[in-house]
């Protein structure tokens, strides 16, 4: 058996397919042009169709993951800003075009259920899957099961950990995202060093202080600016913050952290350890295996979206 | 069908015969003696002997809830400092006594349960229970289960709000419990006093600040004391911010309080709604509806036990 994975991102649409095994046996991308629905749709479906002549046998399902809030019960993504979609029935777009039954979820739930069912949190029945790139996306696994709540459960970045915060476009001031996101690292990077960038800044930036991305903050930290070390440090504060209150709400086996700037060489998912550790007044008899890393496939956007039909929810 | 509902507090066992719609048909308590787990378990068959003499029809099962850990599977107390019971097998124990199968519950996820079956919350397949009284716990329904995690999750008392805050017996500075349980708020009753005590405060004390608790903080508020309504007002504050955290994890229909903290007459929960909507950065469009109070019955905690076997978790 075999499943179609279909990971839409902000800039591009990835897609593969999938054994039952977690075993990529084609993929393919293509970029978005965000004029329309009709055109990404018709991004995904290049990708598809090329799939679909290099399959060996018929895929059985399809699902897709996509960034944004959906409706898993009617196949509708209810809203994906990145996309521009608002409403849009795509399972039952992708079946008419293609005759297969369809899953869509949001791309962190998918995530989640793509680390559960093939990643490094395989066999786990409860695990916190956390995101950190542009935003902060979260998946919860409690049981086997996605906790959906009433349809947007496991909003991790939007937890309220620093009130009268920085505002977020969420609507709240101090979410984790505001602070602890890509922009949220950047902002306070570029705050940490308005009054006297140090040198490494100035050259990283070449002066433009505006230039300043988490990506910086990341590279002076490394070469030794002492500002930077203390502004990652706050990331990782901030990130353990969220660590402390996902374990006692969901009691989890693990929490696993993905997205780019967690591809960091460690530093960061080190540091979320060690504040951990202080702030929970306790030490963990196995921090590094409760708190890791995904596995860093390229593939796992698809791995996740393919999960949702290979793996069905019970 | 009738069942047995036995709450087990740090003072008093109370239970009762409970009918299938959550009516009370009989109902005793007894008080506690803390020297043996024997004891303590006597007193619960005193008055569970003493139901069945009254009972018509004979009730079909026993659910316990307990102030610790447990084991549901194993039907154990695992740990109830309160009571100073650790591993004892109280399902096994009163199956032997009364040939009744029996079901063991944390209680504030009976507390949570009894809501969902016979509550104010009935036919809602999500909710957030929060008891707020010397302590704060917490029980999650999600898609009409509990939330477990691997055993202890919806521990909303020991999120970190206020990282450096209050030392709690969890071991963390500053979670929700060290802040707003009824111990919480009188620290910083007594902190915000310490100083100069207001005249009100003074009265209420009778000039001795150790005595202040929790219900001095309502009652100078009440008469008018300054300082004290901004003690309250932070504990709505706390609490809400508790509220903003579920809400964004749990996605659920209504977020409901329970607890002795919570009986002043509604003015804390007003302040958690106005914290809340001021916090979330967006007006609920229902919020006395989704923060709300959990009905003032007596017997909540008989018929939260009662409804771990009445209502059994599909």
């Amino acid at each position: 058996m075999t499943g179609i994975g279909i990971d839409i991102g902000g800039t591009k649409v990835a897609a593969g397919i999938v054994d039952h095994d977690g075993a990529i046996l084609a993929h393919g991308r293509a970029p978005i042009v965000k004029d329309s629905h009709e055109t990404i749709l018709e991004s995904v479906c290049v990708v598809v169709d090329d799939l679909l002549v290099q399959a060996v046998e018929r895929p059985s399902a399809i699902g897709i993951a996509v960034p944004g809030t959906v409706d898993r019960d009617q196949g509708i993504a209810i809203s994906a800003v990145n996309v521009g979609w608002k409403n849009l029935p795509l399972v039952a777009l992708l079946q008419d075009r293609y005759g297969l039954p369809g899953v869509i979820a949001n791309d962190a739930n998918a995530g989640a259920w793509g680390e559960y069912a093939f990643g490094s949190c395989k066999g786990m029945e409860n695990l916190v899957y956390v995101t950190v790139g542009t935003g902060i996306g979260g998946g919860i696994i409690e049981a086997g099961r996605v906790v959906r709540g009433r349809g947007a459960a496991g909003e991790i970045g939007h937890i309220l950990v620093n009130p009268g915060g920085p505002l977020c476009n969420c609507g709240v001031n101090g979410c984790l995202e505001s602070l602890a996101a890509g922009p949220g690292i950047a902002r306070r990077g570029r705050t940490a060093a308005a009054n006297e960038p140090s040198e490494i800044v100035r050259r990283l930036t070449g002066g433009d202080l505006d230039s300043l991305t988490s990506f910086t903050v990341h590279d002076a930290a490394e070469a030794g600016d002492q500002m930077m070390q203390g502004v990652r440090d706050d990331t990782a504060r901030w990130l353990a913050i969220g660590c402390q209150i996902c374990q006692q709400l969901f009691a989890p086996e693990c929490i696993v952290f993905a997205g780019g700037v967690m591809q960091d060489g460690g530093r960061l998912i080190q540091g979320i350890r060690a504040w951990f550790q202080r702030l929970a007044g306790s030490e963990h008899p196995d921090i590094e295996s409760f708190i890791r890393l995904a596995g860093e496939s390229e593939h796992a956007g698809i791995l996740g979206a393919a999960a949702l039909v290979l793996r069905p929810e019970q």
